[in-house]
Order: C-alpha cells, then structure tokens, then sequence
C-alpha cells in the first residue's frame, strides 16, 4: 500500500534491491517536453534533469547500485545525462518496458524482487507490477499511485528520485557511506 | 455554467464530443514564450509541452477521437510535437480561429455541438462560444473562464489538457480502453 | 502608497498614460538568466516571456498606447519579442535608464506624469521616480517596491505586466474595445 | 546553528567576509541540469541563473569583495555567466573543492575566517565546514544545512544567493553603498 512514510514493508523490499531502473519524463524530469526550434524546420529536444537526482543516481552507483532508465522517448539530452549519471541500462525509444525489463533481469543476473522501479505514468504500470519496489513520484498519475509501494513527498524533476534512492540507501546501510563517497 | 467538477450538463456535452481542438501557447505550454538568441542575431522558439497532456492525446487518438490545435504562432516546436502526439488537425499562424473551426468542421463531417475546444486567452473566445464542449485551463483570463462549460484544476502545460481529456473520455466510456492501449 | 487593489490615486495616474514602458529580466522575464553554451565555447541567451503578458502589450497597443523596453542586458530573444509585441521603445545594453526615458520623453512628446514604468530591481528605480505611474511586480526588490505606486499581485513572466496594463486600460475605459480587437 | 534571521553571531561572521564564493548548480540554478540535444547526437548544457543574484553579485564587487564560484561541472554557460557577475574566482569541473579553496585562499591572502560560501549539496560540504561564514540555500540537502551558519529564505536560483549578499553587505554596513551603485 502506498505512504509517504517508507512502511515496515517499503523497508524490507528496499533491502532486497540491487538494480534501480526509472521512467525519463515525469520522473527523471518535471514531465515538461521542450523542443527547441531548428532554422532548418525541425525542432530538437531539450529535458530538465535534476542536480540532486543526479547526485543520488552517483551516490547508488558508487555503493554498488545497477541503475538504469527506460524511456519511450529518444534524445541526446537523455543519452548525455545517462553517461553523467554512470547508468549501465539505458533503454530509449521503448515504449513497451517489459521487455526491456526481462533484458536487464537477464543481464544483470536479478529477480524481480531485486529491481526498484520509478515512474509517473501509464507505460510505467506493467514494469511497477513486477518491481520488488515500485515507486511513483508525487506528480504521478492516480492509476500508477495505486500500483506504487511508495509515493514520494517530492514530484519527478523537483528530487523525487533522489528521495527513493535515500529511501533504499538507508534501508540496505549505506547512506552514510554514500555520503562519505559524495564529499571526496 | 463553469465547475470544477464536471456537472451533469458538462458530461452531457462530452459524451457527444468527436474532434478534440486545442490552443497552444497557455493552453499546451504554461504560456511561456521563450525565445533563444541565435549567432546570427535571429531567435528560435522553445516550447514548454507536458508529458502527461501528450500522453493523454495519444490515448484520445487511440480510442477514436480526432485531434488538433489552432495557434496563432508558428514554430517547428509546436510541428513536431502535433506530429508526436498523432494530431490530425494542425493549424498555425492563425490570428483568426473561425475560419480554422469551419474548416474542421467540413473536413471532420461534424458538427459544433460534437467539437471540444480548451483555450486560455481571448482569440479563443470565439471558438469556445461554438463549440459544444468549451474548456478554460486554470491559468484562463477571465473573461475565457466565462464562456467556459468547464473550468480545469490544473494549468496549461501542467496538466489542464490532460484533465479535459480524461473528463470527455471518461464520459464516454472509454477511459478504461485508452489505458490498456496506452500501457500496452 | 503601494497597494494590491488599484486606489482611486492610482487609478487618476493611470488615466493621463500615453505611454509604457518596462524592464526587461524580472518583469517581462521571472528574472532567470538562462543561458545555453554553444559548442565553440560561447553562450546564448533564451528568455522566457508570458503569452498574457504579450497579448496585453499587443492590446495596449491596438488601443493607442505606445509601449517600449529599457534592459541593461542585449538580446536577440528581447528584440523578437519587442517586435512580436508591436514595441517601439526598444532599448537594450542600456545600464543607465534616465537617458533612455528622456529620449523618449522628447520623441514620444509626452511628460513624466503620461508614463508608466513596470521594474523589479535598483536600476528600475531612477525611472520609477519619475514615471507619472511607477508599478513594481510581485517580484520586485523590497526597495522597488517601496517606489512603485502600484505592485502587481503576479509575478514578473507570469502575467504581472498584464496585470499593470490591464490595470491601465481599464481605467482608461479602454479594456472592452482591447478585448474586442484581441478577439478578431 | 543555522537559523532563519540573521543572529549575532552570523552577522559578527558575516562581517569578516572579504571573499564570497559559491556552487553553481542548485545555488546559483534551482538545480535544475537542461540539456539540449544536438543534431550532431551531442548534447548542449543550459543554466537558468536568476537576475537578482547577478545585480547581488555586481553589487558585491562593486563595493569591494572578490567573488567566485567552484563547481563539479563544466559549461561555456556557467563562464559567461560568471564573466557578466564580475566573478574572480571560476573553477569549473572541480569534484573536489577544498584544494580549489586553499588556491584561492592564497592568491587572495584571506583566511578561512574571510570566506563566505553558499552551496547546497554534498560536494559543498567540506568547504562549508571550514568557511568563516557557511550559508545553505533553502533548497540544499539536510546534511548540507546541517553544517550552515545559516540558511536562506529562498531557493538556489530563486535569489538564495542574493539574500545571503544582502546579509552580508548589511552586516558590513555597505548596503546603501551599494544600491547607490547599482541603481547609477
């Protein structure tokens, strides 16, 4: 059941995760689609990521965290900051995930019990169904809150996602190491 | 008479609605205008759209009804992202709406009473008086607000189009559908 | 005296202007400087304006007003939007602003008491002392603030300038015939 | 201890500021990381500074304190935008900040008792550990703010740096001076 404060339960499925996959729109932005455009007539994108985000996608890394991003959309934007983030599992233009889901189980050599997912809207249901953890941002829609273990406090792009990388890195012990490893 | 919830009257209107018609700028965007300098000392156009409005066009399309937008700007943004979004009608540079309106209207075979229009300032006006189903997003002028059927909770580019189309989908029956395609 | 609602002094300043005037970052802008770097090493300026603001100035100027910019900062973003907006004032790279009012004090042939000035921060407020209306945004400085006859309830880019022209046509028995000829 | 309203204390640190610096992103940003996608499969960086840090920030040199920024990123943006400011001090792509701060504590012959710094993440922890004067924005990480002197009403990007200026040029008596300065 989802709740602002991680449950006994959010907890224990927390400890489990190893791999940390995440929607891109909504989830890893504010869901806002900018498009710039071109003198040629086309129009190229533009997305709005966030520096704490990006700080915990680093901090999971660095203490061992798989993580990864699964978009139906396609941009450089996307691409670069994957790169910055040190993502392993970068899946764009997919707008079915479930695939792409057995994939990184297989790749990675995980259950689905250890796979955290976060996302905001409808493509994202059928990955959150099967996710050990199924987070949703606050900007969610109604539809995916209800399938969400838990819901953040803060909306995609605004530290939604670095609130459930806290979330997990604390109940597996290691926040203050990440800390440790931020600083240096 | 404008509500936050839809009345009985506003479902009335949505449930005949078969071309969905928006504006773009405060309506699909926040009604930010941004505009970025070029070497050349020309400007290019950005455009702020929503993930969640986008989405929510896509499963409009997927169960059936006809979409478009009329703005009085032009920008390959604004091209691009009709395109994304599987809009048919897309009419740009056009200061006077009516003539667009009748144009649908012929090319669509409808009539005003089956066409929903969601606007936010006053060259929407006019099409708002006409149309069957007229939506003010929250961040309307006022006198838009006036000659709106119904009123959304949420702003241009934060969700305003997203909750009109779930307001007429949902009078119709047809929400349920568009999920299972939009999750697809 | 500054105050939300337009007094009956505010409302007599409003009636005698001919001409207005604004700054540009804070007041036709939310005051973010955003810059984009280019890949040989330079940077490029996007603004972010307000459609409501935009149709205001275009109102203010179907009905007679003459408008105009003065901003410290040079852009080709603010020149398309000075034009987009049917501007004639339009004054970049200009740090000090008394000048700049003279000039179009003289070509203008209008008085201090026939301008309204709408600023945000210290180099609006040589202007603002002078300007028959001086109107701060929600915004604005405490200091600017504590000049302006009027502030705005919005923001600068989020509608404050079209709250202040507003302001100005109303009182001028202007607005209806604006509204009209937005709607055409 | 960090607190809302300027104590005692902070102001007695604050008027031994001779050297303010900051981060960048979530400081000087709202942390937001934009990126635009190139037609070359690069990607571009945009920063949104605010305007009322700039003219704080001009203010502050202008009445006599070298200023600076250090941060783990690197963008033609944050240069150019740092040139505008009058900043001294620019360390871009700098992980780790504290050698960055003995270099500038050396060519500017001040002490760690005349450093200001503002910051809002992890990274700014160990040189706000050792600035004389160590400011939170309000959007910074709990374990950021935990170590501030004090910290700001306002969000990094949303004038945080500019009321940290104001803080210390009032504790220094300068403020008049430099509003004088600033409205020339």
């Amino acid at each position: 059941m989802p709740t602002k404060k991680p449950s006994a339960a959010v907890i224990a499925r927390a400890k489990k995760i190893r791999v940390l996959l995440c929607d891109a729109d909504g989830t890893l932005t504010d869901g806002r689609v900018w498009l710039l455009s071109m003198p040629d007539g086309t129009a190229q994108e533009i997305k709005g990521f966030n520096a704490h985000d990006g700080a915990g996608m680093t901090m999971a890394r660095a203490v061992g965290l798989r993580t990864g991003v699964i978009t139906g959309r396609d941009s450089a934007a996307m691409a670069r900051r994957a790169r910055e983030m040190g993502m392993e599992f970068v899946y764009q233009k997919r707008a079915e995930k479930i695939p792409v889901l057995e994939e990184i189980l297989r790749i990675a050599a995980v259950t689905d019990a250890e796979v955290a997912y976060i996302g905001d809207d409808m493509p994202d249901i059928p990955v959150m169904k099967r996710a050990g953890l199924a987070i949703a941002v606050a900007n969610a829609a109604p539809e995916v809150k209800r399938v969400a273990h838990y819901i953040t406090s803060r909306a995609g792009g605004a530290g939604g996602v670095r609130e459930a990388i806290e979330l997990i890195l604390k109940a597996q012990g290691k926040w203050l190491e990440a800390i440790a490893k931020a600083k240096a």
